[in-house]
């Protein structure tokens, strides 16, 4: 139960933070943190939180990290619907926090996107849905490759938290104008139930291509690794 | 003595270095910092004090992150008002300092807000009081559960600094626009002095809601956490 | 061949990480994350892999690195064709991820030059062929004498990703106007061939440079290190 | 002798990285790395330095620094002029290869400024000479306590790169409107050479602020850090 609580918190924490620095900073006059702020603040949130509560739950705050996790045989299967319960109710909380923030402002519309994620008109870049599926495959499966080898037994594993965030932050760096970057259904899924219709006609793509992409790089990982000699 | 001295030091350092990248570099002709700038700034004043002074003080620099810490059993009571005040006074003589510079160009207006807090019509974004409470709140209270997580006993302490100060710099990627961030009530205080009448006037929602957040965060770390068995 | 793995998808990712960013999201219109976005790209890709697959294969993901670690003795000689064949085929196969992304959405133009390096009217800032090549082979010198320190028996080589990364991201910072950046012939080779004639006529700059600059930075660095006493 | 070669390459690679991402990249149309950029390129020079030559110079690479290890009781008077005198000469050698870069493209103009440092008419910002002179004074002042604390036998030693170099960009990203921001007597001169008659009439500011402000320095640090139970 702690480890369903810390997984609530660390993804609300991915999803105010993250999707908190799009909404509310990325594009203010003058000073915006842009795309740039935007893709740090997201590494930041994993970076943080795998420190403060990787003890606890093992910080995954994304389905497709968990799935991928069990995938590899690094994390039982029967923990995997409480993990994706509360991951997903942690996105959906922060969703409601930022979106009490962000309205409170003059100007705020929710149907400008809230940070959600999307492809074809919706894609920030125009991206085709083909284009956005398959960065989304490759981008959550190199995610993966990232973390297993980062908390693999011959990593020093203290460290895992900076590659694992800054990887998410490099992802975003490359991907926000393709769908908004997601690799995570439960941050896609947190912001898309406020967004509205248009958000939630393209959530499947962001559940299905981040754990595709997951359990490939789970594979993907385990055949460059080998086996202990 | 020698711990007061380490705090008065150490938020010297946060409120030259974090309010002094908004005040003289945030929007400098063309290749200003940004909001992105000042975020890494307040970061990094953290991070990079946390390793000098860690041990002689703990480097808190922030009354709301001592009362959280004494919250969550880390700190004793006893030590809060010495610390406290070497916090506000070294906020204070920093804030003395940056006037100092700042008013050597041409055209240094302190009633451009000197990089102070506020809401309402003094919030950067043109956000509510209710807004900005619930944003200083919120990012203080997941600070406090960062910092604790961080420097748990059964965390990689040597580490701490990097998550925390990175913690600062996330809250500050997301709320800058919103309150112009303070989650900390001496760093509110040392510019606020200087800014005049219409920031002291708003002064008392970043004393008050930090330390709410703090304690809140505290209790909050304390049920994911559980007890060691 | 676990190692050939390795290499080849650690500079799948640098190409598709680096390179990605730099032709999606640098001049993405308002919120592009500009040449210090795609600085820090390149410089997570190596961060984060080095971390990831380090144990198994060293992540040199760089003809010239695995060059200079052979001239340093660091890297027997047998192995190098094996990894170069396989960070060029990681590379190339990234550029045609890349291209299939990439060309998702409209507009988009391979002539553009696909993140491609080059000098003379080729160069982003149109530097000539002798800025390009004395620029490429002294941040090639350097970035060898920070992998070589950074990995010395004397340092404490599990931060050893941390340096090495960032020195990719300091590289970057400086020359991308210059020749956008190789110190990396797989990295150029990867999305040349995509590019088009114009940037493969300039390919040959792009090994002889980095190679000879990796070379020479593998004895600087054995001239100032000496010799254990 | 080792030692003066590694302070030589390193604060060669200090200036190179640092003045060289200001001289050719800052200010690039529509993608240029700003004076953000610029704070994360010199900081990175001294953080990817300090891992690779730390164990065999130290890697002060700054006369300020050496100066005020000195005051500290840290470091040898004996040895002080051979790592200034390695110091300066790294840095004149590095302006000179900067010089042949840069020339390199059309519309280079030497009296730009090249990076050089300048108060009043020379300051960026148009500050005054006692602004520069606070602010280069108190920015180095503080750059010595975080230098002495990360290095101090309390501390985690392997660290102390992470925060010395950040604490570099963070000086920078406060004061580069105020001097350009020097802290360090060798980088200054390793451009006014350069940069003619007028860098080198101001040139005196920037050796006497920051051996003023590390002395000082290292008596703060010396009285908040007490002595070993």
């Amino acid at each position: 139960m702690k480890q369903y609580g810390a997984e609530f918190l660390g993804t609300f924490w991915l999803v105010l933070g993250g999707c908190g620095s799009a909404v509310l900073a990325a594009a203010f006059p003058g000073v915006g943190i842009g795309l740039l702020g935007v893709s740090l603040a997201f590494g930041l949130t994993v970076l943080t939180m795998a420190y403060a509560i990787g003890p606890i739950s093992g910080c995954h705050l994304n389905p497709a990290v968990s799935v991928g996790l069990w995938a590899a045989g690094r994390f039982p299967g029967d923990k995997l619907p409480g993990y994706i319960v509360a991951q997903v109710f942690g996105a959906i909380i922060a969703g409601g926090v930022l979106y009490v923030i962000a309205s409170g402002a003059p100007g705020f519309d929710v149907a400008k996107g809230f940070a959600s994620n999307g492809y074809g008109v919706r894609s920030p870049g125009g991206y085709s849905m083909m284009a956005g599926l398959v960065c989304e495959v490759v981008m959550t499966m190199m995610f993966l490759v990232v973390i297993l080898g980062a908390t693999d037994s011959r990593a020093p594993g203290q460290f895992a938290p900076i590659p694992i965030g800054l990887a998410l932050t490099l992802i975003h760096l490359v991907s926000i104008p393709v769908t908004n970057t997601s690799v995570n259904p439960a941050r896609s899924t947190g912001v898309a139930i406020y967004a509205g219709a248009p958000a939630l006609e393209q959530l499947w793509l962001f559940w299905v291509a981040p754990i595709v992409g997951a359990v490939i790089g789970a594979y993907v990982f385990r055949a460059i690794r080998g086996k202990d000699e």
